[in-house]
């Protein structure tokens, strides 16, 4: 299976800044984990600040021959209808991860509207949301 | 490890009724079948239409020595405060699980009121959302 | 015919209470008056203030091969989700009634979130509205 | 008892448009049969797109002795202060009918500003919804 | 003076749980110096999980020929209009009772819809308040 | 100076119905008497309860050399853009004037969307407001 | 006749500053013609920046034997609940004055919840509203 | 082709009132053009202030075997739910025209009801949106 | 103990106005009975309709060594943020008392800022509140 | 003419995804075509899905020389105030296009703030709105 | 240059309570620091909790020969209209200061309503923001 | 001193285009005439109209080993999480600046949500606002 893992903006350096939201596992090193898992998957990975280069990863996935994806918008996921209608316009599954509680941060982080158009949703907890996203694509 | 998973109104006949929301399978079989998968684990299980009845539960929950929950409030997650303060009465870990993703249905079930106070939340993963709720809880 | 009426919170002493607003005949002796004008159908009763036992007498209705249902669910026509999430999982019509005009009652009884799950709604016309909606229900 | 029904806009053609929202019996037909039905009754009808014909039309019910009033006044039933106050300014008893649930519409069709000027309110039970209507006010 | 308190959901264990909003003293003990205070008046006690049983409480008050009542609905405060219904259905004296400072809290708690259908209401004021309660009710 | 008065829907027959909100005198009488009282000027009368009507005698003031007009546009005031429309397209001086103070009575009757394009507003002086919309216009 | 006229904050100066709202006549002057316009009645002023000295000035209203007041409480209008307590609590009649169209200014001037306290309102007319205000005083 | 252009309040008179919002050309002018520059296309037109007009019109469409229509409802566009369900009950498509730019004027002017029944709008462009209306219905 | 209760605007001349809502007996009296109630205490009272002038006493109450404080500040518990700051600024017990029941009066009494920054409320008791407040107060 | 045509994110393919909301023909193929029917003005096209690119563009065109633009900013239309700022920062006529209706899709694309900013807007009319836009730039 | 600082409501004793928002150097000092710094310019000082006597100060400023104006409203700035229409009305360029980031209180301070009339506004900066906003005046 | 100065979208131009906005100066100058007023200190500059280049710019700030940053996020301020969260993620303090009175411009500018994570706002005294960030960061 080949699964695309890719990141909205803010989430290049986790586990450098904010431990006490993000926890202090970098991203790459738990990516590296996730891929010793998983051998007989392919998880590729992408990470970008820029809404339209995101927009246009995702366009790409179709003609990357990609199975599934799995997304964590970060901020975007709370305005991005560009995203949104990227994510809809594609044929492929995508579940929707946040690494935090959004529900426990500000107010104007509990719209997500991309939630809609993927499967579901894994919110809340931590790293860890990654490979149950993997686990629920595996299994599907 | 002692796992408590509770059910909420009208999720006691999954399986027989609208099959295209909540799948085909019934709940009694999908926990017959976790059980199995974690046998070093006792998986305890309630389910009750009564509001009243579920908050009583969650208190006994201290009592009964469990070390982790699994919550589908089903229609309460959206108005059930009295189940919110139970939750976070009580000093263990619950994780929010919705069968269906919440965003594709009526406008009034995107507000999650318990989300909260739960560690995180899976939702719109079918019942693999339980098996994932699991996995996280026995890995934390 | 075999239909059931079921009364919500509060319902259970009409005719004796706030007469202004539900008239000064008690629900037993209009239910007696009922049956007598349609002998030839069965006319079941359940009167609850408790949400959840409601929700389980709707799963139950299922069971006891029911035909139609006619419900007044006082209170919590306005909020109880779980109501609605019963009504619309079972393959039972179901006819919305509400004794007094909640249009003239306060602004939080004008949202009715079961009205939308029923056939139709009868409000406003007194204990008449039982009688209207076996009517219906008969001629349908 | 001398009773008239009064329909708003759009209401002409019942039978021919929509049939999924209307049904496929016309109008005339059916109130042929309303009439036949109750024979010892005057029923009236008056229909007209525009909202001052239908405000002037009620005012002269005093003048044509008329007992009670059937209204289903369409699409002005969510927007027209005009009816509401010459509803309100008559003293004849009206009952406010919907042929179609009007809460499986579009959300906008759920503000009914002359429901409080009205009796009661009977709404989704199809063309029955004026037979019905009639009963009541023949019981009261 | 016979005087009926009763307790909502979430509050059989003040004393024990979240000392820091409700306090370290319990109920049971708190009520037995109640008691004690007014040797004169009979203090009863109710508490439930279970809104449907309050109600059914609430009803059951003028069969046990009770002069007044204290009520903390606790989280039902804030949603339960079958509650309000039964309180203002009864003809008994209720005062409204909060242990914390609700405005101290989350926003959602801010909107109290048992406090029109109650004589007054002492929030914030500690267990105490049910003491000030009395004081009221007796002087009253 | 020639003055037209303009009255709106319902407005046909003050002095009958109602007089707790709007008299008893009849409007008839109150305008000869009006026009006893400023015999230099000619004033004009206009009812309708149609509200293309009034929009059509708006635009017609302009060609019948109007100097000045008085509006009561009754329960129009509250949704009628067209009338708005009408009254701010043509050039001539409108006073808005309600009999009722629109404050003690519904809420929905507090937002007048024609007070905006007429110089002013005169509400709640019964009658007595159309001679001090005379007066100031005669004034001006 | 004893007639108050009560002027609320940044009224002092009518005439001088911003004439395209306000006009170029000076309150003082106007005054002056006012009294000389009706010698049988006397006209009291009174004018003040502070909300608390205008509440004063109401109560003592009652003392002063004053038979009706004409208040224009200027930017009070949109928010002082005290001063609306204040004329609600005490006997005499109040006409409610603005000079300038307040629905021709910002949006937030639209809420004049001052309105519904006082017998009726004039807006926009200018000046004159005070004159047309104490015409009506007389008549009534 | 048949096609019928349907003008509602207050647009009888363009070219002579409020030239800076829908400039100096007349329409009847601008309709003699139309016809001339589409010979083989029937044009006809139809204006009127009352609401229930505009709706009989539409009715009446189906019966002058009519194959597209433009509209541009004026005000209605803002309120009239009984056009919107006119449009939506005949099976002819429309457009939606307004000759002005909405969304530069008032921000009640932003909302449409009629937009949704219409195939698509055209908004802003002067007089020159009905020729592209027809243009657009010619090559459909 | 040194206890200072302050009363806000239109507060002086309870026991005269409204005693339907404030009741019959006047608050000098009322004092008067308090302080002879409680001898062992010093209880001091200030009034003012003006805003400025209660958050000058505020303030005020540091320097004479005052130890609680009892607030009915009227009208200002609905907008008066300066009143708020003044009493979260300085470091003295506040409870927050109101004679009638909030919640059965105008909606826009609902919601009072001052709760939040006061030890708790206390309304709707009477003139009783102020015991109360006073007994909390000495219990605490 | 020197025209630009500007499309937004996820336009970069039509012709081959949702074929439902956006047709079957290619913008490619459908530009040639557009450019051999005005083979006198010069059709420029530019497409990203990227924001600050698009606003980079839109200052570009003031050096390009450019005399008019057509934008359909896509999903930006509903919250890219950096776009509508870059609009209304150059000097240049746009025309504000949408293929599909955006009011038969979700509710949040119903606000367009682009379209303030524009001439007008065409929207509804599939890849033909592009055509009229020309059209109507040519003609202006 | 003769500039003027008022401060508002609960402003008077900055450097004594609580320093965690406002700092601990008190307002006088930094005042005495201010002038001596500027020393070719006149630094005025004016600070009252009454809404009223900071409307009066403002009108006199013109009498005063002030050529420019800082002022910190405090609370007053989230409500004061009476405050906004004063510094509107007087010809004199105001900068609006506040001590602490109002964006990091509470919700209800976000609204700042004297910020429209003022030139501009220095927010959270301090008591530094006073020395700025002198900066800025002499520049200009 | 290490100063970032970030300039959003469309702000590229400024001294160019609506001057009326933003002044005639262009930036590049008033940056030259800054470095030459603080020779002491490092002023660094970056533009860009992609909200992701300058969450990118905002993250290498930490290796530029920048003390302070201004940011004047343009258009992006009001509605960008994504700056905003970038912000929050680093350790340097900014200070937000808004050339123009954002209260004086349209609505939807009104909202900042930028300015909760800054230090503080300058907005509105035009260029001059970046020399007294400047000041203040050096002061600090």
């Amino acid at each position: 299976m080949r699964i695309y893992i890719i990141n909205g903006p803010n989430l290049q350096n986790i586990g450098e800044r904010e431990p006490d939201i993000y926890g202090k596992k970098s991203f790459d090193y738990y990516l590296y984990q996730l891929r010793k898992l998983y051998p007989d998957h392919e998880i590729f990975y992408f990470q970008s600040h820029t809404e339209g280069e995101i927009v246009g990863k995702i366009h790409s996935l179709v003609h990357e021959k990609i199975d599934a994806s799995i997304i964590n918008a970060g901020a975007y996921s709370h305005y991005s209808v560009a995203l949104r209608d990227a994510i809809s316009s594609v044929n492929i599954p995508f579940v929707n991860v946040h690494i935090s509680n959004i529900y426990q941060r500000e107010k104007f982080r509990y719209e997500d509207i991309i939630a809609q158009v993927c499967c579901g949703t894994i919110s809340g907890l931590g790293l860890k949301s990654y490979k149950l996203a993997i686990e629920y694509l595996i299994d599907r």
